[in-house]
This record gives C-alpha cells, structure tokens and sequence, in this order.
C-alpha cells in the first residue's frame, strides 16, 4: 500500500509541483503526502528527509531541461540560431506553465538558489553544478560561433555565464510580473551579449 | 515592556537578518522575537501579520536603496559614469555582506520575488513597484546617454529593463556560488546591452 514505486514517483511529483508554486520552506512532508496522495509512512521509505526529496525532484527536473538543452545547443544548426532557440523554447515553456496553472513559476533552479543556497550545502552545490553545466553548454556554442566569425568575445566562459544570468534575471522578472512576453528580448541581448557581427541580419535569419 | 518604537525597531531589524539568511517561509514569529530579544506579545502590537512585518522590512530596505540609487544616478557625471559607480557599490555592498555573515545573501527583493511573488499579492505588489521604481532611474540615465549620443538603443525601457535583470541574474550567480567576483562583469555587460559606442574608451573612461 503506498510503498511501490508508483508512490515514490506520486510524490516526487506532488513535490515538484508544490515547490514550483510555493517554494521549499514552506512546505511539510504531511502536505506532500497528502497532495501525492500517499500515505505519510510510505514517505520515509522513499526518502530520508525532505532534503532528500528536494535533492530528488531538482536531479529529475534537471535530467529533463539537460536532454531539452542538449537537443536544442548540440543541433546542427548554426550556433548563434541554436541559442536563439534555447530562448524561445524557455519563453514558450514558461507561457506553458502560466496557461495550466495561472501564474508564471519562474526557473526551478534559480527559485531554490535564492531560496536555499545559503540554508543547506548539498542544494547549493547540486545547484552550482547544473549551473556550471547549463554554463559549459551554452560556452560550446560560442566557441563554435567565435571560430565562425560570428561574435566577438575574449572570454567565451564569462559570455556564457553572461547569457545565462541574462536568462535567469529575465525570467525572475517575467515571475514577478507574471508575464512571458518580457523572455522575448533574450535573443537580442543574447546577440548584444556576445558582441554578434551584425546583429540585425542575424536576427531577421 | 518592549512596546516602545525601540522593540518596533529591533524587530525589523532581526526580521531583515533572517529573511536575507534563510527567507521568509522558514521563519516564524517566534523565532524573529526572540533573535529582536522582545516579548511575543509585543509583535502583534506593532505588526498585523508576519506578511505586514515583511512588508516594512522590504519598505525600509527600499528606502535605503532608493537614497542610494538616487545619489548614484541623479549627480551630475556623466551617464554611462553613474551606472558604472551603481555597479561597483552593488559589488562593494555584497563583498561587504559576505564578509559581515560568510555568504552573499543577494537582492533582497530578488529573494523575495522567487520565492514569494506567486505566494502573496500584497508583496507581488509591492516587489513590482520597487523594480518598476528601478527600471524608470536606469531609463532616466539610458534616456540621457542616448540624447549624447553615448548609446543606440531604440527602446530605452526595455533597455533598462534589461540591465536590471542583468544586475539580478548575475548577483543569483554570485550568491549561488558565495562568490562577488562575478559582478565585475556588470559594467562591460552593460555597455553591451545599451550598444555604447567605443565601450573600450567607455571603460577606461
């Protein structure tokens, strides 16, 4: 009763669900159970605190969002067009998650980041490793775009991190302000970011 | 006993303390009296509401922020100059933080807007006047550069815009990895938005 592997995966997901629309603190291990549908016991079979919980659905949502990105920025389109698609899949993403449940939930990661990076270690540094990740991922593509002659940085890891804080400190914005259309000047800024050669012919492209 | 503006003071004070540490759902009244060392009672004779006491705290760090933001960006250097000085005491403040308590406790309304923007209308509220409040001083100073013909954005809300979620995603970066350096970044980063001409000269200015 509970205890089978369909509980576990009820309650990672009654997990993720809570933390997206009301962050980690707030949350009880009973309040969980009882979205999920499980009874309470069955949760510390699962999982040995709510910590670990958290640590569970961040790796299951990261599993997701890396075969998106990789599918997006390891494509054989040109570099600067495969970035340009990483924004409008996140834009159409979080317009996807606004229309379900009404209100813009932001970016799993960076809601725990500012949640929790000073709280608990073991979240901050499964954080700061997909950071590094989505950072690394984005900098292969303007390494390949720099070899290419279409942008003009010196320094392809900072451009990356760049890209990224761009990405997050938008999105934040399109959180508070519970409005997606913001997102759509992530390409631009992107182009403007990474010093693109003529950035309008890359954007009409 | 307690119930002086003193207590009303120490109140505040702890409840900023706490929430740039550990957030706002975390903490109970109990725990903010007892670290502002007044009697329970006492809260409730000056605040209506945890939600009431947080939104004084945010009222006030506003109104520091503000004096600041104000100072910076209304003297009389020159414009590109004046976001260049707001960046480097951003910096400053954070490094200044982080060597007070051993971490980077970031932006405080950042914080709050990821965690709490979809939890309470009243703070959502709140949060968007303080950033609206934001882009409008940085668009006042893009408006100035543009008329000097020191930038070539077309829309300088949304240019504003821009720089702010820059400022917001590169400090969720700094905090995440406990780490000021990374602001560095900010000033190049925002001649690159703004499409400043000659932002080698701009610099070095």
């Amino acid at each position: 009763m509970g205890r089978t592997s369909d509980a576990r995966e009820k309650i990672i997901s009654a997990a993720q669900s809570l933390i997206e629309l009301r962050g980690y603190s707030a949350l009880g291990v009973a309040e969980i159970c009882k979205t999920a549908g499980v009874p309470k016991g069955s949760f510390y079979y699962f999982f040995e605190s709510k910590e670990a919980l958290a640590l569970t659905v961040i790796d299951e949502h990261w599993a997701g969002q890396r075969r998106d990105w990789t599918r997006i920025l390891r494509s054989d389109t040109e570099p600067l067009q495969r970035l340009r698609q990483l924004f409008e899949e996140t834009e159409a993403r979080q317009r996807a998650g606004q229309k379900s449940c009404g209100t813009v939930s932001g970016c799993l990661f960076g809601n725990l980041t500012l949640e929790l990076s000073n709280q608990t270690e073991a979240i901050r540094e499964r954080l700061q490793e997909i950071f590094n990740a989505q950072v690394d991922m984005v900098e292969s593509v303007v390494t390949e775009a720099l070899q290419r002659g279409d942008v003009t940085v010196t320094d392809t890891h900072e451009a990356a991190r760049s890209v990224v804080a761009q990405l997050e400190g938008q999105v934040l914005l399109a959180k508070l302000y519970n409005n997606t259309s913001q997102l759509s000047v992530l390409w631009a800024n992107c182009l403007a970011l990474l010093g693109a050669r003529a950035p309008q012919a890359a954007a009409n492209m």
